[in-house]
């Protein structure tokens, strides 16, 4: 069964404090749109789900083992499945989607 | 190997007329940053992948299995393989992030 979402419309889900997102899922894959509060950060984490992102607007740090790289524009990343990696917002905050195969069960 | 994308450093496909994709491939999934000219269209078709997708900018209408959205903001849909759609650009262009599990080897 097919869908479309309008984000207005969708519950804002606190990821950690200062991170929120909008999730979307399909069958192998799902979207997470997060918005972050300015210098908001997501800690060094990791999960066995694939994850490709790209930034939406604002301005981001994202490091994946270790590599760290400033965002700007429609930058994308990709971290493999159980690779360790964080985020933190410039100071304008910063809105990303993320991408994540399969789905995370924990956040349906 | 986790990687990194900057937009502007990679070639633009061209998928029809009037529409170009940029492609960043994971192992589960690839990003295809799509830029339609104004009123660009994606004629119906349909593939065994299933994609995911959001509005970046500008206007366009997605067609999934003869239900059509206007999309606007940073609007999402999900089409299941083997699901026939198409697009349409507005009249400002449209720009959208699409994803697709598993990777289409014909983009890579």
């Amino acid at each position: 069964m097919h869908c479309f979402w309008k984000p207005e419309g969708m519950p804002p889900r606190t990821l950690v404090p200062g991170v929120t997102a909008k999730i979307a899922s399909g069958e192998r894959m799902m979207f997470s749109l997060v918005t972050l509060a300015p210098d908001a950060v997501v800690p060094t984490h990791s999960h066995p789900h694939e994850q490709m992102g790209m930034l939406v607007s604002g301005t981001m740090e994202f490091t994946i083992e270790g590599e760290t790289w400033r965002l700007s524009g429609s930058e994308m990343y990709f971290v493999p499945g159980g690779v360790p990696h964080a985020a933190k917002a410039g100071p304008g905050g910063a809105v990303a989607l993320d991408a994540f195969s399969p789905p995370r069960e924990e956040y349906r």
